[in-house]
Order: structure tokens, then C-alpha cells, then sequence
């Protein structure tokens, strides 16, 4: 018997190109303006060939001194990381950057809203954790303790993403829950 | 006799570099958390050589679909784009692309903060003109009207940015002076 949520299942979509069809949808819908940052390049080396564009030659990928995702929703700033594990028991730290959890550390500072996606690979099952209890997980490996946040852990901490077909990710209801908007 | 601000004066720095050291500025206080936008770049082929870093061998420069500068301050999104004219009287809309405007506009409908930083590199005079006043004009432009907004509309719509040494310059102030925090 197939599960009627199978019909919205991922079919091998990653989760980065779930979270820009989500992010058209509330665009479109003027639900939220939330768009993933272009990947930062290193250019070196440019040509300008008459009659046509430009052409970047050479150039090196640069290591992102931010999360993938920011916007707007209701006036407050919205800024979030997706990572996806193929592990099916916990979700290793050592996906995060220090410098990406120094960003999100920077943003609730700020007052900002800041949270992490996390989709298991193998269950497709997806978690938004909020950003303070991401660096409370950090913290615990930055002081010996395990360098992975158990699924139980996400369980009880994170909040479960339904996979739907439009949005496909809707966290911006999750969103809606768990912080307060006026 | 030299003007004391001659001392803060741009000695040939670009608005975005400017900008950049602003930002900068803001970070490491915990004033606001604004960075610049990575160049949105399409890659068309990548090398991978051995024991060396993945090489970018063709690539091309993509027209950005939203403003340079996005963040957070007090909780609030915080969205600009950054231009510079060698003009002296006006300020041309060509400088706005289409999208940037949409973005604008979708923007402030989401109670984003949403404005545009203005330079005129002869005089060296820096404005923050909100983005309602713009789509004003740009709406003008679309009717028929004008296709600049001239420099005394800028004076008095807009709000000064004075050059400074740190933070180059404090369009911050400028917020919390037309914005309401709470
Ligand atoms: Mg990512
Ligand atoms: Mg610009």
C-alpha cells in the first residue's frame, strides 16, 4: 500500500532545489522574500571577447563566510542553513562551518530569526533546529562531548518539515509557531 | 585651507569598498550584520586536478536578481542597493534594473527596510533615499515622466550620509532615525 504522502515524496530532488521551489512559491505569493545566496567565486581572470559577453576564465570557489539563505518575513530578518546527512541515526557537526556558526551566533545577537534545515537523505524525514540550539549542540563538542546531534535529539529539539507539493517545505508555518511576529 | 573633512575624504575608494569596510565596521561591534551579496556567477565547466583546488575554467557573470547589501539590525531586515553617478545634477533610474526594483517593492510590501545608497563621485555626496521614494520616481519615470531624479528632489527626499573614518559611513544612524525599533 503506498503512502498517500509518496505522491509528494522527493524523488531524488536534493534538498537545496526543494528549499528554491519553496522560496519561488512564497515569493510568488508574497509570503516571504527569501532567496539563497549565489555561491562567492574567487575571479582571477576575465576575457572580454568582442561581440559577445564576458567570460570568466579562471576562478576558485570561495569558502561562504555566511549561511545559504536569507530574507524577509512580516519585517524580521530570516536567515538559515541547509545541510543533508546520509547517516540515519544522528547528524554530524562537522557539516557546519566555524565560520557559519559564528554567523548564526552573530544573527541572534542581532535579534535575527536563525535556524538550521536538516533532511536526513535515506528516511527523507526534515528537521528546522533553531539556531541557539544548534550552538548549544556546538558547544558540547567544543567541550569534548560527542561531535554529532542524536535523531532523538532532533526529535526533541527541531521541529518535523512536512514534504508537500505546494510549498514543498513549507517552514515558514514552523516559523510561524515557534516565534512571535506583530 | 583644507577642509577638516578632507581628512575622511574618499582618496579614490569605490562606494562599494566603502561599504564593505562599513559593514565590516558594524560586524565586528554587533552594531548590524550586513554583508554584500556574492557576484552571481553561472559556472559552465569546472577542473578538478589532482592534489590542487577545483579550477572554474569557464564561467559568466549573471545579471543579479535582487540588491548588493542585505541583514539584520535589531531584529529587522535590512535590504539596500548601492549606486554611484559621475553626474552632478541628477541621479538616472537606468542605474536600477527592473528586477531590483520588483525586489524593492517586495521587499517593503514584506515591512522589510528596504532603500538605496546614492554617490555622486564628483561631489562626493552621499544620500539614503527609502524605497518608497524611489518606486515614486521610477513610477514617474513609467508615466511618462522624467528618467533621473534630480539632485535638489535627492536633497530633499533623501538623508545625508556623512564620510567618516569609523564606520566610513554610518547609513545606520540614518535608519534609527527614520525607522521605528522597538
Ligand atoms: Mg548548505
Ligand atoms: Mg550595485
Amino acid at each position: 500500500i503506498k503512502n498517500k504522502n509518496d505522491s509528494y515524496s522527493n524523488r531524488g530532488m536534493t534538498l537545496e532545489e526543494d528549499l528554491n521551489l519553496t522560496n519561488e512559491y512564497y515569493r510568488e505569493n508574497n509570503i516571504a522574500i527569501i532567496h539563497k545566496k549565489p555561491t562567492p567565486v574567487q575571479i582571477v581572470h576575465v576575457e572580454y571577447p568582442k561581440r559577445s559577453a564576458a567570460v570568466i576564465k579562471e576562478a576558485y570557489f570561495k569558502q561562504a563566510s555566511t549561511t545559504d539563505y536569507n530574507g524577509v518575513y512580516k519585517g524580521k530578518y530570516i536567515d538559515f542553513e541547509a545541510k543533508e546527512t546520509k547517516l540515519s541515526q544522528s547528524f554530524p557537526l562537522k557539516n557546519f562551518h566555524e565560520h557559519q556558526i559564528k554567523h548564526i551566533s552573530s544573527v541572534l545577537k542581532q535579534n535575527g530569526i536563525s535556524f538550521v534545515i536538516l533532511r536526513f537523505t535515506i528516511t527523507e524525514d526534515i528537521y528546522l533546529l533553531e539556531g541557539d540550539k544548534l550552538l548549544t549542540f556546538w558547544n558540547r563538542m567544543l567541550d569534548g562531548g560527542r561531535k554529532s546531534i542524536t535523531i532523538d535529539e532532533i526529535k526533541q529539539y527541531g521541529h518535523s518539515i512536512s514534504v508537500g507539493y505546494h510549498p514543498r517545505l513549507d517552514y515558514i508555518k514552523v516559523i510561524e509557531k515557534i516565534y512571535s511576529f506583530n
